[in-house]
């Protein structure tokens, strides 16, 4: 702590740090100071909160506020100067570190008819969701694969990657998720560019789910050591026939509704190390109870409209539009169609919560299990 | 060694016994023998074989042969008195334990419409593999499901499962296939007749496909703590789409064609833990190259005509034929007809060969890699 | 079944077969029979025993009455002759497959000063306990191990090892343990000699405690891909100090008093991955109560006197005497010293029943838990 | 980002943003920011840098320098009020976070003879080392384990634990080890203080060791479902034993010379699922080559003394001195006796790296291997 901004965080409770300042204990903290230390009874409180106390406030995105936006970047600068054309969500408790929540990044890109993006590798772990346009594809590490609105894509930790859109196709929007915050926090980031800037389709178009799209059925003698899916497309007919069949033999989550994680078929584990994602559908009039939990969550909204109400606040959604919860705060979502079912594709950090044994969930026990918006 | 019995396993070969008898070592003999022991050298050559020689032998059972005397045994018994009317098919070097193969044990199995049998628990691992007929079901732990011919449905050690047929169906034929023998030879084999006899239906009908038959998207929420796949049931349907699919992108295997393993979608690994299953599809004109390995696999044909050659003999076949491979017996299979695919339903111990570290494989070398039958 | 032995195994219970034999029945199953099948219902009770039914029988093999058999086999036999100069136990009810119990085989070997074994290597795992003498060693992949009383070691499946006495120790002799009648009925034995007969020392002697026998600390940049334990020797002095230590914290358990498995220090599972093995203290007057489970267990006294009861019949026992306990047959241990421990070495195939899933546990409820001898 | 900070990242290289400010394009981002959002293009380069950049700064901190402070602490403030007496250790680069390097927190806590602190639990998992001092003892969850210097002792996320000095004992100093900073930032960290202040002891005093601290031998029945080790000490003397016996049939690492890692004896991975540990002995005259890595790494001298470049610059330590690698710097060790050895302690978040797929290692190829420092 730099001696203008020491502070002393005291509290009046046993078992916490309650030490008076005084001339002789400020001078001791001089010394500590000078060198490299401090004295732990001065920021204990501090550092050791009673319950996560996230940075991240909640945010709704309008889709219909940004859209413009969105396809305005493609007449002001070119995908050869910008790298990508791509308008970043923004936490306002975050701006810091670029995240849209958490240690998450999020934005939108788009890419015109006949565009391609150059190929790069990261140690962040990135995924796409396709929210508009035709031809929109995506290459990785040789498999190639054509992509849909609500189809959902991997572009896993370190490999060699591009998007573009075919010439045939129309100007295409997706959001791009990856956890380029973590990364960074984590001094662990590694960035390549492809040295021919391009790579080669090595595979045939779609092998991908040719390969491993399949329900239970794994190909034989086909090795994979990654810590990611083998399958890098999860498409959105068969993941709402998934749901809509699902949704006719359970009650659903009380905080979730009909709800279904997108797994690495090889092992039934996430879909990358440190990046999750889930599709959730909320039946007709459905209005889920809230809990909170660890963990750091982005939701676009695949199909209908609805609210969330995220720490109290309520947030209306409609289709395209994108929102958050940060970590520990009581959520829960509603669907505003008596007639229509919603569903929420929602991506998030949970694999690092339970790889590093820190996922905690608490039910909202008032007030009937819903927060006063 | 019973003294009648008493051989000398002799080989000239350096490392191996050759202890010729003599009367003073036939004397010592006798006293091991009192003492309930024995000379290792008198016998290690021989339970210390070179290779695996197994006492199987390969054997193709025709359907033709076998559909008449199935459906006679309808006539013939009653489903209260025989328990199940099951043709079950004997390996000519495994007739002590009724195996069809190794440790696997094989049967055709008839029940006509409106006629169900009684709900039972074993530590076997059992499937069914459908041949004919409309109106098939099975319960398992109170979960129904219907089904229809090449599906493959599991009744998985320890579970309460029973078979039937709706009154509106006709009669209906299915292959099944269990490890009793083995669960005999390792002395963990348990039976238990159901308190009811019956089993109530627990679960919506079909909840299982509807849980967790979805590609690579799993319920949130649902444990599984079981050493089996919580999906029973796998239809021919996209069994056969997903191979279809498979072959436009692969080379397929030399020795197996187009081949994928029916798994546990929680895990990725085998559907039951003591066996496997696959299903393969021979490209028109394809012949396959030999290879052997450990483990003992009962085929059924699901689809189409040819051969295959096991151990240097032809076997031809057709749908719904069945014939095994003993361990470490090189096999080939051939598809007869120049433009359609042929298929082949297989189960297995492969399980067991990989739980426990004794999978082992080999290529035919010689002959460009296929056998002279 | 052949003709002559033709059974039919009716039971008089709901859910069990018990159909009578017709004149019309057998001339049926004459027809099945040639075509390699049978009537499922004529073995049907047979093959599904209500509980497991071991073929073999408890036994115990007093060391003074084998002893000197084992030493006179040096005299009747040269190694190079012999291959190895061993005693095997031979279960009464497993003749017909060499084996002590179940499906392990276990035999008592002798070796003489400056005598050495040809090394080889074979799809069973094996060990050795140590029974008396000075000198012995073993040399596993080019590790060598010397040996002394109690120690316990193991050569596991496809390992080159080979045993021998350095010329300056004493006769000794030790029991051998191994699964080669697993690995026949598996179909799964592979045997190779050495092509030199004879395997270098490649690394320094007894480097494998000394890079994995230490507690909770592993050597950083080893990889280690086996389904085996990386350490090979686990000696009697820090085993025994172990259990005396673990004894002043435990009550223990009801049946087998302080017992502790040997493990494999990488993964925390078993030495081998078909063989299991523990040590067990039984504390001065420790009568444990009787209890049964899958598996097949053999042990061998390293310590004190006392006896067990085998399915209502007791055994007693002193050190270095061997018995053995078929599958879900009732035990229990008693230490006939009212001052002294004793302790038991005991393997088994517990790796498998649990790798199978079919392991499993019952308590005698009778009698206080104790069986009536 | 705020507009006074607005910062354009331009990098002239291919697949690299390098975008032009212009008078449109600077309205175009006051319009994005007034919705949350931003450019990409005027971020990438910062946020997807080429390496891992490192906040933290390499630093040694003198034992000689920080004893008398810690000791002090003792007079200055009570441990009531202090809630513990700990002068912890401040990366002038981690600040704001109270780390020592990277997400670590490192500090120097006494206690006097007598004393002891409240118990209490955290998401954070923790760690002592023994510095000084007799007498000195720490409950996890209700298990009492006496410690002297360079014992190790775990204090896991999650557990109940309090640390105290006997009164027979002498003034005690420790490090302290924890990752609060990578909980906070994870928004996943959860304080209780115990209900009683203080836990029953529960069990018999280091019943950890006698249970768990046994080499490749486990107590049969104990069952645990924790992220961490159920031994919780991990004593000196033999630790240096294992280091001592391990020197003599190894080559050593060319970057650590003699290293083992602390581990889990259940399962052979790391003793927290957050916080891993090693030991290292640096053999007389040895100076090691030099290699980065992902992670962070604190050090502490256990034994001799010598020197370390970290970033090409040389700390030389003594017995007790701390020190810190952050992530991706170049560190090569060396001992300055000719004839005794050197042993560091350390601890770091590699379980982190490696349960996230980051960890990524490098050798110094200029140079010989060693840094010009
Ligand atoms: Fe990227
Ligand atoms: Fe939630
Ligand atoms: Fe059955
Ligand atoms: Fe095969
Ligand atoms: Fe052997
Ligand atoms: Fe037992
Ligand atoms: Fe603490
Ligand atoms: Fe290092």
């Amino acid at each position: 702590m730099s001696r203008a901004a020491r502070a002393n965080y005291r509290e009046d409770v046993a078992g916490r740090a309650n030490v008076e300042d005084t001339p002789e204990l400020l001078a001791y903290y001089d010394q500590l100071e000078n060198l490299r230390a401090g004295a732990l009874w001065t920021v204990a409180n501090k550092i050791e909160p009673w319950q996560p106390q996230s940075s991240s406030v909640p945010v709704l995105w309008r889709y219909q506020d940004l859209r413009a936006h969105v396809l305005r970047s493609a007449e002001l600068v070119s995908p050869e100067k910008a790298g990508r054309r791509v308008i970043y969500l923004n936490n306002p408790g975050r701006k810091d570190v670029a995240a849209a929540v958490g240690w998450l990044y999020s934005g939108l890109q788009t890419m015109r008819p006949g565009e391609l993006a150059s190929a790069h590798a990261h140690s962040a772990s990135a995924l796409r969701f396709i929210m508009e346009g035709q031809g929109a594809y995506t290459i990785v590490d040789g498999h190639k694969m054509t992509l849909g609105a609500n189809d959902f894509v991997l572009t896993p930790n370190g490999t060699w990657h591009e998007h573009g859109v075919s010439a045939e196709g129309t100007p295409c929007i997706w959001q791009d998720g990856l956890d380029i915050p973590l990364m960074n926090a984590l001094e662990a980031n590694f960035y390549v560019v492809h040295p021919d800037l391009q790579q080669a389709v090595t595979h045939p178009v779609g092998d991908s789910t040719a390969i491993w799209g399949a329900t239970a059925l794994h190909p034989v003698g086909h090795t994979w050591d990654k810590g990611y899916s083998p399958l890098f497309k999860y498409q959105w007919e068969p993941t709402y026939e998934a749901l809509s069949r699902y949704a006719r033999v359970t009650d659903g989550s009380p905080y979730d509704g009909v709800i279904m994680d997108y797994v690495n078929p090889l092992t039934g584990g996430p879909v990358m190390q440190t990046i999750g994602a889930s599709m959730q559908m909320l039946r007709p009039g459905e209005h889920t109870k809230a809990h909170r939990h660890t963990g750091s969550f982005i939701y676009q909204v695949a199909k209908g409209q609805g609210w969330s109400v995220i720490n109290g606040q309520r947030f209306d959604w409609r289709e395209r539009d994108i929102f958050c919860v940060p970590s520990w705060m009581f959520h829960e979502h509603a669907n505003a169609s008596a007639s229509e079912d919603a569903c929420l594709f929602c991506f998030n950090d949970l694999p690092v919560m339970k790889a590093l044994g820190l996922y905690r969930e608490q039910a909202l026990a008032e007030n009937g299990g819903r927060q006063a918006a």
